[in-house]
C-alpha cells in the first residue's frame, strides 16, 4: 500500500493551492492528488467559451506547475475515507496518508422541473467533455435559456449575447444578481443585458422544460408562459459535494458544509476540508454561511497547506468578507462585505453614502469610465461593513482596495485620512477618491 | 476689512481640498480660496497635453464645485500673512481669518546651466498660458531635450513620443525615475521609451543650452556631447513654495518645507499647511522628507479641513508611505512605500520577493497582460515596507491595494491569509494573486 504524507482530494483551485502550499511549506514530505478529471478546466471563466474564449481548450489549465514541484495526480475516484486507518480507497487501489486535505467542491444544485431530463438541458459543471457538449449544442441554438440570474447566469448571458445568441434569463427573486447586490447595481447590470437584447424574467419560477419529442423547445414559467429554447442552462446555485465526507462521518456544519476549526481541520483531526465542501462563516456575524468562490476556496487551501504539520499561518481565520467582481458588458461589478439588504436583515443599524467619480482625471481623458460606489457602515463606530460599486476594468482592483479595508476593520475616519495612490489614466482624482469620498460622507 | 473663517491659500487639488473639506465639517463658517490664477489646471495630467488631451483646454478643471459650495474665490495675490493680526495682505486688499491654510504648492527646482533663459526652454508650471506657450512651441518642434528622468520627464516624454517628436532625456543619476524604483523596474521603463524612439543619455548632466542666436538648438552634456533640441523642458524636480511662510515667521522643516505637527498646524496654532509646500515625514523612519504628490497633499487638506475648529479625524497622521503610480506606453508602473535602495540605505534587514503572473485568468483571455510585482519585507516580523508594480492598467488600483496593506501594517503571514475577489476578466487568478503569492514567498 502507497503512503503519502499529504493527499488532496480534489484537483480544481482550491485543490491544486492546498497542493502546492503543502510542499512549499514541507518540501520534504511526499504529496499527491486525487481527482476524477484528466483535464482542468478553469472554473471562474466557464461561462466565457463561448464567445469571449471561443473554446473550451483555451480554459484548460495545466498541471505542469504540481508536476515540477512533485506533486503525484491521480485520476483515480476515491471511494472511501478511513479516518481511522489513515486511509483512502481508490477506483485504483488503497493509500494511506499522514495528513488528508479534503477539496471536492460543491454540485450544482438541481431543480425540481419537468422536462429538465434528457438532451439539450445543461448544468454548469467543471468537466471538460461536459462542457464540450454544452458549447456544441449552444452554438447550434439559436434560443437559449438560463434559469438562474446569479454571477454564472448573468456572466453566461452576457457572453451567449455576444455570440449571437437570443438569450433569456429566468430568476425567480425580484432582480437579478439578488444575493451580492442591492437594487440600485442589479438595475444597471440588468440595463446592460437587456441593452445588448437580453430578455430577463424577474420574479417568477421556471415551471417545466417543454420538448417537442426529445428535443427541448421552450420553458414553461409559473403563470403559463412559455420561453422560446434550444438549450436550457441551469445555473440555480450550488450545494458543498460532502458525501465522501458524510460517508466517513466526518461532522456536517448547519449549512451543509463540512464542519472545520479556525485552520480548517475538519472533526478528525488529520483531516482537513477548503474549499466549496467546507462551511464557512460570516466575517461580520460568525455565522455559517454558504458561498462559493475560488478565491475564498484558495485562501483556505493556503491556511491549510501552511498548517498542515505546524502553525505556520497562525492569524485567525476571521471568516468569509466576500469579495466578488464581475465583468458584464464590459463594465466591471463588484462588491465586499454586506450589501446593504443583508446588514439590515442581521437588524444593523447602518449609515449609507453614494458616491460618484470618473476613473480617469480628467474625465476628457480617453477611455474614461464612471465609477459609482456605495458604502454601509454600522452605525455605531462607523465602521465599513459592505461595499458596492459599478466602474470600468479597474473595478475588480478597486473592490480588493475596500476587502482590505474592510479587513483592517478601519472606521470612516480611519478611512477618511487613508493614503492612495493616482494617476491620470489609472484611477480617479485624488481630489474625488471614492471610498475616501464615501467615508467623508458619513463623518461630520 | 472683510473677515472670513477659513482662508485658504492655493488653489490646486490641495487648497481645493482643504476649503471644500472645511465648509463640509463646519458648513455655517463662511470660506474662502485665494489664488492667482484664473484657470485651473489639472496638474497631475500635464504631462498629456500634447498628445493623449490634445490641448491645454481639455486639462482645466472648473471652479463650479467649490461654487455651489457658497466658497468665495479670489484672484488676488497674497503678498503677506500677518498671524498675530490674524490677517493677509493681498494685491486686493485686507483679510482676516479664523484659521488660515497654506497650499501654496511647489515650484520647478531651477537649474544652474548656461543658456536657460530665453526662449524655447520650460519649465513644468502649473499655469495655463505658461503651458499653451510650452504646447505650441513643442508642436512647432522636431526635437525636444527634457532634462530629468523623473516621473514628469518620463511621462512627457511618452506622451511626446505619440505626438511624433524626437525625443531626448537626460538623468543624472544612473536610471530613469531613480527615486521611486530600483533597477529592474526602472529598466523596464526605459525598455519601452526606447522602444518607441527615445534617446536616454543616464549617468550625466547637462551642461548648457546651445543657442543659434536666440533659437535654442541643442543641449551640452558634460563630456562635451550636444543632443539636438529645438524646446527644452526642465523637469528637474520642484521645491517647497514656503516664501510667503518665511517671511511670516514660521518654523521651517529641515528639508525646507513648512514645518506642520499631526494635524497639520504649523508653528502659528491657527496656521495650517499641507500639500505641497508642507514638510512631510516618513511613515517608516518619521525622517522628513521630501515628496511632491497631489494624493499626499490632499490627504493632509482632508486631515487639515476637518480639524480646523475641532478634531473630527482624531487618526494620527503617522506619516507618508507615497504610493505612486504612472502610465508608459500603456503599460502601469507603481510603487508604495520604499524602494529596496532606499530601505537599505536605512540600514533596514530585508526579505525581497519576486512574483509574476498574468492579469486574466486563463491567460488566453484577450487583453491579459503580465503582471510583474517584487515585495519588501523587514527580515524581523517581516512587516511589508515597500512594493514595485508594472502591470497593465490594473496598477493604479492594484498598487493601492498594497498601500492599504502596508498602511495597516500587515505581515507576510497576514498577506498570506488575506481575502481578495478575483475575476476572469478583472484580476489575476485566485490561485496566484501577487501580492498574496509574494508574501509566502517570505514564509516557510
Amino acid at each position: 500500500m502507497t503512503h503519502y504524507d499529504v493527499i488532496v482530494i480534489g484537483g480544481g483551485p482550491t485543490g491544486s493551492v492546498a497542493a502546492g502550499t503543502s510542499k512549499f511549506f514541507y518540501p520534504d514530505r511526499s504529496v499527491a492528488v486525487f481527482r476524477l478529471e484528466k483535464e482542468i478546466v478553469v472554473p471562474c471563466s466557464i461561462p466565457y467559451i463561448f464567445s469571449t474564449l471561443g473554446s473550451v481548450e483555451k480554459n484548460l489549465s495545466s498541471d505542469a506547475g504540481l508536476r515540477e514541484r512533485g506533486i503525484d495526480i491521480f485520476h483515480e475516484e476515491v471511494k472511501e475515507i478511513e479516518p481511522k486507518a489513515h486511509r483512502i480507497i481508490t477506483s485504483g487501489g488503497e493509500y494511506t496518508y499522514s495528513k488528508l486535505v479534503l477539496a471536492t467542491g460543491s454540485l450544482p444544485r438541481r431543480l425540481p422541473l419537468d422536462g429538465l431530463d434528457g438532451e439539450g438541458v445543461f448544468y454548469v459543471k467543471k468537466n471538460a467533455d461536459y462542457l464540450r457538449e454544452l458549447h456544441r449544442s449552444v452554438m447550434e441554438a439559436v434560443d437559449v435559456a438560463i434559469i438562474g440570474g446569479g454571477f454564472i447566469g448573468v456572466e453566461m448571458a452576457d457572453d451567449l449575447l455576444e455570440a449571437g445568441k437570443n438569450v433569456h434569463i429566468v430568476e425567480m427573486l425580484e432582480r437579478i444578481l439578488p444575493l451580492t447586490f442591492d437594487g440600485d447595481f442589479s438595475g444597471e447590470v440588468q440595463q446592460i443585458l437587456e441593452a445588448k437584447g437580453a430578455k430577463i424574467h424577474l420574479g417568477v419560477k421556471a415551471k417545466r422544460v417543454v420538448r417537442e419529442g426529445k428535443k427541448v423547445n421552450g420553458v414553461e414559467l409559473e403563470g403559463g408562459a412559455v420561453i422560446p429554447a434550444d438549450v436550457v442552462i441551469v445555473a440555480a446555485g450550488a450545494l458543498p459535494n460532502t458525501e465522501l465526507a458524510r460517508r466517513a462521518g466526518l461532522r456536517i456544519g448547519e449549512r451543509g458544509g463540512i464542519w472545520v476549526d479556525e485552520y480548517m481541520r475538519t472533526s478528525e483531526k488529520d483531516i482537513f476540508a477548503v474549499g466549496d465542501c467546507a462551511e464557512r462563516r460570516s466575517f461580520f456575524t460568525q455565522k455559517p454561511i454558504q458561498t462559493f468562490l475560488a478565491s475564498v476556496g484558495t485562501r483556505e487551501a493556503r491556511i491549510a497547506g501552511a498548517n498542515l504539520f505546524e502553525l505556520k499561518i497562525q492569524k485567525q481565520n476571521t471568516g468569509t468578507v466576500n469579495i466578488f467582481s464581475t465583468s458584464v458588458g464590459g463594465r466591471g461589478f463588484a462588491s465586499a462585505g454586506l450589501p446593504e439588504w443583508a446588514a439590515r436583515r442581521e437588524g444593523f443599524e447602518l449609515l449609507v453614502s453614494h458616491v460618484e467619480a470618473l476613473d480617469h482625471h480628467p474625465g476628457s481623458l480617453p477611455g474614461s469610465e464612471k465609477v459609482k460606489l456605495k458604502l454601509i457602515f454600522s452605525k455605531d463606530g462607523k465602521r465599513l461593513i459592505g461595499a458596492q460599486l459599478s466602474a470600468g476594468r479597474s473595478a475588480g482592483e478597486m473592490i480588493n482596495v475596500i476587502g482590505a479595508i474592510i479587513q483592517s476593520r478601519m472606521t470612516a475616519e480611519e478611512i477618511a485620512s487613508m493614503q492612495v495612490g493616482t494617476h491620470p489614466l489609472l484611477t480617479p482624482a485624488p481630489t474625488v477618491y471614492p471610498v475616501i469620498e464615501g467615508a467623508i460622507k458619513v463623518l461630520s
